[in-house]
C-alpha cells in the first residue's frame, strides 16, 4: 500500500496560517507525524488563499526537506507551481496531477521522465470528470499509451479513477470498482491506482467510517494507493488489514505494527 | 443485506448453560437483542455438549418463538436435529447446511421445498472443503443445477464459498472474491452468498477488525449475507456502509439508524 498523506494542504487552517507566517515547525511536525503514521508520500498543496503560490510551494518543499526524507507529492493545478516545487526538490517525488488529455500528457510525462518522478493521472479530460466505467477505461488507456510514447514506465503512473461524493451519485463506487479491476491489467507492470479518498464522504455525517469502508472496497479490487488522512488510525488499520486479506503482507499477531515499521 | 445472528449456539457458554438448565430468559434475550441489532435470521445451534440434541433443538425453537418472530436458521450437521427443528417451526426458516454432493442435495432440497425454507449450501463435498476458485464454482454449479431439478428457486439458496482462517492460507480471500463475483451471475434470480464470517479471524489477535474488513470486501464483490455477531456494532456499521456504497440503500445523514429501523 502506498498512502499519500493529505495534511500539508493550504485548505487546512493550520497549514494556511503556517504558510502566511512562515512557521516551519507546524509544517515539519505534520511531515514527521504523517511519516510515522505510514505515509509513503506527503502531499504538498499551497491552497488557494496564498497570493504567491510559487514562493509558497518552494518554501514548503524546502521546509519539509530540512527535517524529513519522505518523498513529496507536489499538488497543484498550475504547472508553474509544480515547476517551482521541482526546482528545489531533492530525490524522488510525485506530481499531482495531470488530466488525461493528450496535449496535457505531452507536457507532464516528459517532466516526470526528466525529474524521475511519479505522476497522478486523472480519469478526466476537457469533457469533464469520467462518470462511467467505459469513460474511465478510455482515459486510462490514453494515459498508458502516452506514457509508453514518452518512455515512462507504467509503474510510475498513479491512475486516479476519481471518486465523487456518495451523496451525489451512489452508482459511482461500482463503476469505479469495475474500472479499477480492468485498469490494473491494462499493462505489465500494472499502473498504480490512487484516489482522493476523502471526496467520497464530502457533506456526509460519517466521514471516517465512509472513507475507510470505501478504501477497503477499493483495495479488494486492486487499488494500492490513496491520498488519505494517515493520522486516522482506524482508517490505516482497516487498510493494513485489507492488504493482509489481499496477501500483500504476511500475517503475524502484530501485523498492524509490523506494517508501519 | 441479510445478517444471520450467530449467538444462539451451544458453543457459547451462556447458551450451553441455558440449554442444560432450561433457562428460557437467556435465549429469549439473545433473540431479542440480535433482532434489534439487525438480524434477519437467528442461527440456532445446540452445540455438541448436549446429549439430547433433538430435544434441545425443539426446546430452543419453541423457546425463541414464544417471544420472537424473526425467522430461524436451523444449524446442525445432523438431519434428525434439523427435522426436529422443522417439526415445531412456525413460518419461514433456513436450513444450515448441506454440502454440495448430489446425493445430499437430493435430500435437503426437497426438504426445503416442502417446508418453504431457504438453504445454506456449502462449497464443499466428500472430497473436502473447496480451496480454489474453480472448485467453488463447480460446487456452486452443482447446487444451482440440483435446485432447478427440485423446483427450488435460486433465490432460496445461500451459497457459502467457505472462508478459512487468514492465518492458515492468505490466498483464499482473493479466490473467494473471484468465486463470489462469478456465482452471483450463474442464475437469474441470483443465488444469495453467505459466509461463516468469524472463521476468517480464528486464532488471530484482531478478530473484530479482521471480520469487518473481510465482510466489507465480500460485500464489494456481491456477497449479501453472512453469519455474524450482529451485536458487534462496528461490524454492522461497516456492513451498512458497504451496502450504501453498493447502492443497495439510499444515502441519508441517518443511514446507519435507517438501515436497522
Amino acid at each position: 500500500m502506498i498512502p499519500i498523506g493529505e495534511r500539508i494542504n493550504g485548505m487546512f487552517k493550520d497549514v494556511r496560517s503556517a504558510i502566511a507566517g512562515k512557521d516551519k515547525k507546524v509544517i515539519q511536525d505534520l511531515a514527521e507525524r504523517q511519516t510515522k503514521a505510514g505515509a509513503k508520500y506527503l502531499d504538498v498543496n499551497v491552497g488557494t488563499a496564498t497570493a504567491d503560490q510559487v514562493g509558497a510551494m518552494k518554501w514548503l518543499v524546502q521546509t519539509i526537506q530540512e527535517t524529513c526524507n519522505t518523498p513529496l507529492c507536489l499538488d497543484s493545478q498550475k504547472l508553474d507551481v509544480i515547476n517551482a516545487g521541482l526546482s528545489v526538490m531533492k530525490g524522488h517525488c510525485m506530481i499531482n496531477s495531470c488530466q488525461a488529455d493528450r496535449e496535457k500528457l505531452d507536457v507532464y510525462l516528459p517532466l516526470c521522465r526528466d525529474h524521475n518522478a511519479a505522476l497522478i493521472a486523472l480519469c478526466m479530460d476537457k469533457e469533464g470528470v469520467s462518470q462511467s466505467t467505459e469513460k474511465r477505461l478510455e482515459n486510462a488507456a490514453t494515459i498508458i499509451e502516452k506514457a509508453a510514447e514518452h518512455s515512462v514506465s507504467p509503474d510510475r503512473l498513479f491512475i486516479d479513477p476519481i471518486i465523487l461524493p456518495i451523496n451525489v451519485d451512489q452508482r459511482q463506487p461500482q463503476f469505479i470498482f469495475e474500472a479499477v479491476s480492468q485498469i490494473r491489467v491494462m499493462s505489465d507492470p500494472a499502473p498504480h491506482i490512487t484516489v482522493g479518498l476523502s471526496n467520497v464522504s464530502q457533506g456526509t455525517q460519517e466521514r471516517s467510517l465512509i472513507n475507510r469502508t470505501m478504501l477497503v472496497m477499493l483495495a479488494s479490487h486492486g487499488a494500492d494507493s490513496a491520498i488519505v488522512d494517515v493520522l486516522d488510525t482506524e482508517l490505516m488499520n482497516s487498510w493494513i488489514t485489507a492488504e493482509l486479506m489481499m496477501n500483500k503482507m504476511i500475517y503475524s499477531d502484530s501485523y498492524l505494527k509490523a506494517a508501519l515499521a
